[in-house]
């Protein structure tokens, strides 16, 4: 039995329109009644996630996540995706304030890879992400191997998410070459795209799906599944 | 104060993405606070509309559709937006249903139309849309004068929009030329896009926009400003 997906989403909007095309795109279906029923929420307004992490801001995502996550259980949503990476240093927090399943885009991301063999990933996200070790702690768990970028090549991928993606312009192609070289030069076999901005980068400038893993093909894959639909692996 | 947007869609699915896309994509933002908060209704299952009313079916879409704006309303919707030509046949009783404002995609396009001084404009649509006359009551009312596809042209573009679209591949293009010229030969200075799938077709054959106005572009104008926002007119 098919069952209603809750996005929790706009963090930001453009990586939440990316997943909501990759979920239908992705689903087997010949007809609009193929598709899942969703409710999505595209709190765009919700406060930045790397601001508060490292102590830019002192104004906390977590309260609205939590209740958007309320919300969308009660409006019919039986499992619920996050369209972010970031978000998920608080995944805990909105697990426990819902009784449906929330999807682990980490989790289903390194599960995915190690499935794959990889015995080293280079992970690309946000300083908010990268300095919670969010991916860090569960490559550890399962056994996987990993490198980050170093402080110059950080802060130029987060002018590639925040100023180039978030900021609605192309990505800057020599620069997301020269960071992701750094990794492969260090042994990465495969470089994870951890931050749904990212997704939207690898789009723009066509990286290869046997040197980069999309975060948020992954939890596409996972949700499609989970709502009890099929992956129409030609899309 | 900008309001929360309520988008009743999933009619289908693959236009409301393109619709939540468009709004994103064309909202003056520079950062991702800056966009409006919206929920989103993606109710894939809703029984199709053009069967219900050409009587090939007696599921009614209605009562999904008014349960859905009362929902949307309940989550806190101030404004409602329905990306779908066709469900404008019910808008009168969606309306009614809720106390915000919902959005009219097809008073909206004829105004649009009129104000840029555009005296006969052919109309592709659904079955569903241009049996009821949806559109061509509102041309009679402002005084722009129409015409539809012949039959034959009418079922083939039927199959442009659930064959093709609907169907996930590539619109015919041969085929919609051939629809398109035979109202451009009866006089017609403008073809509407009266169809959130042609919205689609729009984007896949690069059709200008001094020949076709898309129903969908200018509902999503309308829904930026009546949200409190403004359009960013280099997107």
């Amino acid at each position: 039995m098919a069952k209603m997906l809750g996005i929790l989403g706009g963090l930001g909007p453009m990586s939440t329109v990316y997943f909501y095309e990759m979920i239908t795109r992705m689903t087997q279906a010949s007809c609009d009644q193929d598709h899942i029923d969703m409710v999505i929420s595209s709190h765009a307004t919700t406060p930045d996630r790397t601001a508060y992490i490292i102590g830019e801001s002192g104004m906390n995502p977590l309260d609205v996540m939590v209740d958007d996550a309320r919300k969308l259980q009660t409006y019919g949503a039986e499992v619920i995706a996050i369209p972010c990476n970031t978000a998920h240093f608080f995944y805990r927090q909105i697990q426990d304030a819902v009784t449906v399943p929330v999807l682990n885009i980490i989790e289903e991301t390194v599960s995915a890879i190690r499935a794959e063999g990889v015995s080293k990933v280079g992970l690309l996200a946000t300083v908010g992400t990268i300095s919670t070790h969010t991916y860090q702690r569960v490559c550890e768990r399962e056994g996987v191997g990993f490198a980050v970028p170093d402080n110059a090549s950080q802060q130029a991928l987060m002018r590639i998410i925040y100023d180039d993606i978030k900021g609605g312009r192309q990505a800057d192609r020599t620069r997301f070459d020269a960071i992701a070289q750094e990794l492969f030069d260090q042994g990465c076999e495969r470089l994870i795209l951890g931050c749904t901005e990212l997704s939207i980068v690898k789009s723009q400038l066509s990286l290869p799906a046997d040197r980069f893993t999309d975060s948020l093909e992954v939890l596409a894959r996972a949700t499609i599944r989970a709502c009890g639909k099929e992956v129409n692996e030609d899309a």
